[in-house]
């Protein structure tokens, strides 16, 4: 038994009643995840966002958990150190799990640059309950555009442990969509998702 | 500036496209936390999910944080020390804010024995955004009904820092609502609250 074992040994739990299913009828579409990852830059927050939109304009009941919004709150207390990245990409996996229990299309952008921890979230839930999109970007092209200024700090070595330069990213071996954001524009690689989702039967074709 | 600020200094706020208030647009009524406090055994769960049910019905988006749910998962790695529940609230209180922006009237059923602890997430959601329901029951009444055996446990030294035996209960001052669950029934209780939500304008008089 396990010290969190441990800790929950006096937890029931206790059986909704609006489940999951009925928020999903109800709605007309599918709870689900789409997990974002890919380096700094490589426009995960953009895509997201431009997807979440197309997806609330469709009627879909969405939620965009950003990098950038999550540290502000839940993750406030966490630095950038590999022990806390575990720790961020931990919890922003189970607040996801909630969302799409709570039947909403949940998208999360995320740098998420060990493939472990990635695998643990999809772990967390069942089986098609989450799409990974590598949104794919070299790191040259990410350090060119350098949106927020970060990759000429992390080369000044202000900002330690930063992505691609002084910490590690994994790429996912077999994410189920890869757009290439250096290829293509954010109404693209967008769309190939949203296409994905149509096609999968997470949304419905004729709107929802 | 504190060691969270620093650690946040290099986050950039992304606005999302998809906002609130389209969502509530949308969905016909507002996003709300309906955060339920009280001793172990005095309702919340139960109270809240009778709530939940009776709002689905009526074509609510309705999501419930429970003390025993949210335990197996995102604070998995919390106990139940004084720190851990000061922890545990928080990271409550930032996952409903989060899902009050998602446009869902969000219920939480923990037990929060903590003034200073709701008081806190009180201030992170704008005024308006957070309804205090104290499920009172009196600690005598709680322990009688002792649905889980955590009382006799707690009474056996097998639990420490049990609420209302070992480690304080405080009561809400000003909450919103009160209700007696050794006077009123769940569905008393429930409409009490329902009651509440249509004269404040949360939800529709007719539906939603």
């Amino acid at each position: 038994m396990s010290d969190t074992d441990m800790k929950s040994s006096n937890v029931v739990w206790h059986a909704p009643v609006t489940t999951r299913e009925a928020r999903e009828r109800r709605n007309g579409h599918k709870g689900v995840i789409i997990w974002f990852t890919g380096l700094s830059g490589a426009g995960k927050s953009t895509v997201a966002h431009a997807l979440e939109d197309s997806l609330h304009s469709m009627g879909c009941h969405t939620f965009t958990l950003d990098g950038d919004n999550v540290r502000h709150g839940l993750c406030g207390d966490l630095g950038f150190s590999d022990e806390d990245r575990v720790e961020n990409i931990r919890r922003v996996g189970e607040m996801s799990k909630l969302f799409v229990e709570a039947g909403m299309i949940t998208l999360t952008a995320f740098i998420s640059p060990f493939r472990s921890d990635r695998d643990k979230v999809r772990e967390l839930v069942a089986e098609g309950d989450l799409i990974e999109v590598y949104t794919r970007c070299s790191l040259e092209e990410c350090e060119a555009r350098d949106v927020k200024g970060l990759y000429k700090k992390a080369r000044a070595g202000e900002i330690p442990h930063f992505t691609g330069i002084s910490s590690p990213y994994e790429e996912p071996e077999n994410p189920e969509i890869v757009v290439d954001t250096d290829k293509h524009d954010v109404d693209e690689c967008m769309k190939q998702i949203l296409t994905y989702l149509k096609v999968n039967g997470f949304v419905n074709t004729n709107g929802v």
